[in-house]
C-alpha cells in the first residue's frame, strides 16, 4: 500500500499553491480586474484589463485527440503539460480549459482538470462547484422553463403548443430517470400536463450561448433569439417574445466572467464554460479564449474528445463565430488507446503488442488527416503511461515520421509539466506556430444544412452516406422554411467511434451516419444534429463514484479521483 | 418621475460599501478565518476564529412579526435597523439573517435583505446566487435522488418501493409544473417509472439539516439519518443505508461556512441558510447564529413570518436543538397590516382608520401573548411607513401600553439604521435583554406527536381542535412504530392566518386545524405536519417580476425590487 502511486487528488493536495493575486500579477492582470473566490480562484472582468491588453493577439494551440477509449487519453493532462512546458521554454502562456460537469464526477472516476503533475488547481474545488458558473446556467435555463410553463398556465397569450416545446429543463447531474417525464400533473391548480424531460446542464443551449457570446450584451441578444418551442400554428417562439432575456442575462452576469486558476507549475489557466463535445459544441468560452489571447502570446486550449467532435466544432463553430484562426493542432495519442483500437481488450493493454499498435494507428491517422483539412499542421503528442515499452513508443514515433507528421512523447503526467517531460513537444508545437497556416473552416455556411452534415460525415468521419429519419427530413424542411439554412451544424455523436455506433473502433469505412433529429439552436446559432443513440442526459453506473467519496472534519476530500 | 422615492435597489447601489476585510477586522475575525467571494462577501471558517472567540456567549434577540399581509411588514428591515441601532448605541452586534431564495424573487417583488436604508449589502448579489449555498444544497439534494433512482434501476438491492419514496428533487425556482410528475418514462433504458415531484430548495430536508447541524461532521451524521423512502415491506430506508452521506456532505463542505456581509451602516451580518417558515423551520443556520454569538455581545436574528410559524419553530426546534436561550423577542407590526387585519382592503390602507386598527390589533395581541408562552418579554416594533398618521402611531403605542407591553416606533426604512430612527426601539430591547428571562420551549419532547400538534394549534394558533386525515392517522401509527415519537414537530401552515385558511385574518377562534400528512424528517430531527392547502412548491404569478428585470453593459441590474 505504501508504494502505491499517489492519486491525482493526493498529488493536487500536496502541491503548494501561490495566492491567485500573485498568479494574476505575473500574468499582467490589473488588481482592479479581479474578484476573488476564496484564495486560489478569481474571476476576471475583461473590461478592466487595460489598454495594454486591448487586442486579442495571442496565437491559439488547439489540443485534440484520437477517438477516446476506456483506457484513457489524458487530453487535459497534455494540454496542461504543454502549457507548462511552453511557459518553461520562456513563452508567455495562458491555458484555456473547460469547467468540469458535476454529474459525471459523481458517476465515474476521471476529472477534467488534468492528471498527475499536470493539473490545474485547486482541483477539488474546480471539480465540485468551482465559482458557481454551471449553477447559474442551470438556474437561468430552469427559470426560462418555469416562465414558459407559467405562461401557458396563465392563459398562453403566445399560443405555445405544449406538445412542441423543444427546450428542456436541466440538472448538472447524471439523472437517467429525468430523461422522459410528464409534468404538470395533479389537476387545474398544478399546471398543464405535457411530455417533457431534463438534459444535463452541459447540453443546455444556455451553456452554448454562454460559451459563444462575446460579452454580456451579446449574451442577452443571443438568449433573446433562443427558440424554445412552436405555436399551435407551428411558428417558432423565442425568449425575446416571452420578454425574459433581461432576467436570464441578469442571472449570468457574474458567471460570464472567466475564472483564473493555476497549474501545479504556476502557469495561469482560464477555466470557463464547458459544453460536452458529444452532445454540444465542446469548447470553453469565447470570452475566456479571447481574454487569454489578450494576456498571452500563446494560448493552449482543448476541445472535447477527438478531431471528429470537439476540434471540428472548434473550427466550424467557435473559431468561425469568434473570428480567429488557430495556429496549431495537437493530436493526443496513447499506446494503450492505439492498442484498444487495434483490438486488444482492456485487461491486456499492459502487454507489448506491435501488431495491434499498427492496426490501431489507422484511427490516429484519420484524426491527423482531419487536422490538415482545416489547413493546419498537426503535431502528435504521445502521452506516456508507465506501462508503455520503449519499443512501442519508438514504433509510434517512426510511424508518425513515415506519415510525415511531427510527433513527440509527452511525459507530463509523471514528470510534471514544470519538468523536462514536455520540452520536446513544446519545441515542436512552437515551431509549427511560427509557420504560416492556412486555416479555413471545413464547409461554407451557404451550403444547405443537409449538405453540411454530409460534408462532415464524409470528410471527417469517413462515412459513405448520411441517412435522415423521416422526422429529420421534415425538420430539414422546417429549417429551410424558417430561414435557418445558413447556420453551421453541431453534430451530436458518440465520441468512441467515427461512426454513430460506439462499439465500432479503429478507422471504419463504408458506413452510414443516421440523423434522427435536428434541433435549431437559434441563440447559439447552430443546428444540432442528433445521430445514433447519443443521449443528452447520461446515467449513473451500477457502482457510482459517489459511494467512495467522503469529507473529513477539516473539509479534506477523499474518493474524488 | 424625478421626485419618485428611490427603490431599495437604487438605495443599495448608492451606498458606499467597505471592503469586507475591514468589516471582518472590526468584528474581530482573524484574516485566516476568511475566504473572499468578490470584494464584499466572505465565508468564515468557525474553526479558525481563535481562542478569544471560543465560546458562544452573545445574547440572542429574535425578531418575529404579526401575521403578514400583502401590505408588507418589513421584518428584515426592522431586524437590520435594530441591529444597526444597537451598534450605534455602542453594543457589539452581529446580525444573523437567512439567505434569500431565488424562486420568489423572479416571481414577486420583495426581497429578504431588508429595505430602504436598513439593508444588507450587496443586496443584488445576496438576492441572486450569493456564495452559491442554495445551489450546493440543490445539488446535494438532487444527487441523492439521482442515486436513489439509479439504485432502483440497477437492481434495487435495498428493496426500495418506488411508490413510497418520500424525498423529492428540488429546484430553487417557483415552478408549479414540477409539483407532480411521472419520471422514468421511455422504456427499460430510461429507468423505472414512478410518481414523483419537485419541491422548492428551501423546503428540502437537506436545507433543514444544513441549518440545524453544528459542524460538518454533524451535518454528515444527520444526512446519513435522512429517511428518503420505504421498502416493499414498509421499513424506512436512510441515506446511510445507501452509503452516500460522504458524497453529499462533500458537496456541502464550503456552503456550510457562514457568509459575512455588511449593512448600509456597516454592521456585520451573517447571512446563511434559508428555509421558509411556512413549509420548513424558517430560521437561519445554527452554525451562523453560534458564530455570531462567539463574535458579538448581541445577536439580532429573525425567524420567518409570525410568532405562529418561525418564532415557534425557533424556540421549539432550533434553540432547543442548539442548546441556547433567546433573551428577547421583538414583534414587528405596521399600521397598514393592522388595518388589513381589521378588514380594510389594500387600496384603502392610506386612509386613517382607528376603528380598523382596533379591530386588527387582536392579531398583534395574539402574537405578543405567544412570546410570553416561551417565557420571553415581547417588545413591539411599529415599523413606520410614510402613509402612517401620527394619530394612528400614537393609538398603537397606547394600545401596547394598555396591554402592558413595551413598544416603540421604528423609523428605520426612511431614516436608516445608522440614524436615530431606531434608537428608542434599541434602548427598549437592550433593557429587556438585561432582565432575566425564563425561556422554555412550548412542549415537552416526551409528549406524543399528536399532542404536540394539538398543543401548538391550541396554545399558539388559538384553535379548538386538530383534525387528522385518515392518511395522517396511519402515519401517526407508523411514527410510533418507528420510534420517532420524541421528535419535535415542524408545522407547515399558511403564514397569512392563525388558521390553515389564508383568507381568515385577525385573531379567529373556534376553528379546526386540519393535518393532512405527516412526514418524518429523521435527518433534521422533526416531523413535518402539512396543514390545509400549504404547498412545498410555489408558482409564479401572471406577471412575474422577471419580465421587468434587466442587466446593463456593466452588469448593473434593474427591476430587482
Amino acid at each position: 500500500m505504501s508504494n502505491a502511486p499517489l492519486t491525482d487528488l493526493e498529488i493536487a493536495r500536496r502541491a503548494t499553491l501561490r495566492p491567485i493575486a500573485e498568479i494574476a500579477q505575473a500574468a499582467g492582470i490589473p488588481a482592479d480586474a479581479l474578484d476573488f473566490y476564496g484564495r486560489y480562484k478569481a474571476k476576471i472582468d475583461p473590461a478592466a484589463l487595460g489598454a495594454e491588453h486591448a487586442e486579442p493577439r495571442g496565437k491559439v494551440v488547439l489540443v485534440s485527440a484520437m477517438s477516446p477509449t476506456p483506457a484513457g487519453e489524458g487530453k487535459s493532462t497534455v494540454t496542461v503539460g504543454l502549457g507548462d512546458s511552453l511557459a518553461r521554454a520562456g513563452h508567455k502562456v495562458v491555458i484555456a480549459l473547460r469547467e468540469p460537469s458535476l454529474g459525471p464526477i459523481l458517476g465515474m472516476k476521471g476529472g477534467a482538470t488534468g492528471g498527475g503533475y499536470s493539473q490545474v488547481l485547486p482541483m477539488d474545488e474546480i471539480n465540485l462547484h468551482f465559482t458557481g458558473d454551471f449553477h447559474a446556467i442551470t438556474a437561468a435555463n430552469n427559470a426560462l422553463m418555469a416562465l414558459v410553463d407559467n405562461h401557458i398556465y396563465q392563459g398562453n397569450e403566445l399560443g405555445i403548443d405544449p406538445r412542441r416545446i423543444t427546450f428542456k429543463r436541466v440538472v448538472d447531474m447524471n439523472d437517467r430517470a429525468l430523461r422522459q417525464i410528464v409534468l404538470g400533473l395533479g389537476g387545474p391548480a398544478q399546471g398543464v400536463p405535457r411530455e417533457a424531460g431534463f438534459d444535463i446542464t452541459v447540453a443546455s443551449e444556455i451553456m452554448a450561448v454562454f460559451c459563444l457570446a462575446t460579452d454580456l450584451q451579446d449574451l442577452k441578444r443571443r438568449i433573446a433569439r433562443i427558440t424554445f418551442g412552436y405555436t399551435y400554428d407551428r411558428r417558432p417562439v423565442t425568449v425575446g417574445q416571452l420578454g425574459v432575456e433581461g432576467a436570464l442575462a441578469m442571472l449570468l452576469k457574474d458567471a460570464i466572467r472567466p475564472n483564473l486558476v493555476q497549474t501545479i507549475a504556476g502557469t495561469p489557466a482560464l477555466v470557463h464554460g464547458g459544453p460536452f463535445a458529444n452532445i454540444a459544441h465542446g469548447c470553453n468560452s469565447v470570452i475566456a479564449t479571447q481574454t487569454a489571447r489578450r494576456l498571452a502570446d500563446l494560448v493552449v486550449t482543448e476541445a472535447g474528445f477527438g478531431s471528429d467532435l470537439g476540434a471540428e466544432k472548434f473550427m466550424d463553430i467557435k473559431a468561425r463565430s469568434a473570428g480567429f484562426a488557430p495556429s496549431a493542432i495537437v493530436v493526443v495519442a496513447t499506446i494503450r488507446a492505439l492498442k484498444m483500437h487495434g483490438g486488444v481488450p482492456k485487461d491486456r493493454l499492459a502487454e507489448p503488442n506491435l501488431a495491434a499498435l499498427q492496426e490501431g494507428a489507422a484511427n490516429l491517422e484519420r484524426h491527423v488527416r482531419n487536422a490538415a483539412k482545416f489547413g493546419l499542421t498537426p503535431v502528435v503528442a504521445v502521452n506516456r503511461f508507465a506501462t508503455d515499452s520503449p519499443q512501442e513508443l519508438d514504433w509510434v514515433l517512426q510511424w508518425c515520421a513515415g506519415q510525415g507528421v511531427e510527433a513527440a512523447v509527452a511525459d507530463v503526467w509523471a514528470g510534471g509539466g514544470g519538468g523536462p517531460g514536455g520540452d520536446e513537444l513544446a519545441a515542436k508545437v512552437a515551431a509549427v506556430v511560427d509557420r504560416p497556416q492556412q486555416f479555413a473552416p471545413l464547409y461554407d455556411l451557404d451550403l444547405a444544412v443537409e449538405k453540411k452534415i454530409e460534408t462532415i460525415a464524409q470528410q471527417i468521419y469517413g462515412a459513405d452516406h448520411v441517412e435522415f429519419s423521416a422526422h429529420a427530413r421534415r425538420q430539414l424542411a422546417d429549417i429551410e422554411a424558417n430561414g435557418l439554412n445558413r447556420l453551421p451544424v453541431c453534430m451530436a455523436k458518440t465520441q468512441y467511434s467515427f461512426t454513430d455506433d460506439a462499439s465500432v473502433l479503429g478507422a471504419p469505412s463504408g458506413f452510414t451516419i443516421r440523423v434522427r433529429e435536428l434541433i435549431p439552436k437559434t441563440g447559439a446559432g447552430f443546428i444540432v444534429a442528433l445521430t445514433g443513440a447519443v443521449m443528452t442526459m447520461p446515467g449513473l453506473p451500477k457502482e457510482p463514484a459517489a459511494l467512495r467519496m467522503d469529507v473529513d472534519d477539516d473539509g479534506g476530500i477523499t474518493g474524488l479521483f
